[in-house]
């Protein structure tokens, strides 16, 4: 139960900030080196969980890559 | 060993924005929300990890909500 509601939080945290970001098209203190990394992460994550076939893991990662993905999609374009 | 690399890049891509936020004590772009969020859920994640007794999630998230701390306290300070 806590699990879930840390993997909600960890998942979900993304929203505000993909919200920020399409609101404002203001990128510039956001790292681009921590959204490669974390959106390759996240699809490595995805890979393993369909490797496995671990259904939470799909899930969390499938979310947490398309707000990550978005975010990382904006700061290559608003620069 | 795929999920190692995996957890690794999303743990560590925290690093470059903390080094950013830290080096040009600019954070208008980054979301508060966001790293309040997050930080909670990691803190969570490290909570259930200490409670089920796996060092992986105690490692991986004692260091995540360290890097993400420290993103977070930067925002409520350089405003």
């Amino acid at each position: 139960m806590i699990g879930l509601i840390a993997a909600s939080l960890t998942t979900l945290g993304f929203v505000p900030q993909v919200v920020k970001v399409l609101k404002t098209k203001d990128t510039e203190s956001i790292s681009l080196g921590m959204y490669s990394m974390s959106v390759t992460g996240m699809l490595l994550w995805l890979a393993h969980g369909i490797s496995i076939s671990d259904i939470a893991l799909i899930a969390a990662n499938s979310i947490s890559a398309t707000l990550a993905g978005t975010i990382l999609i904006c700061k290559l374009i608003y620069k």
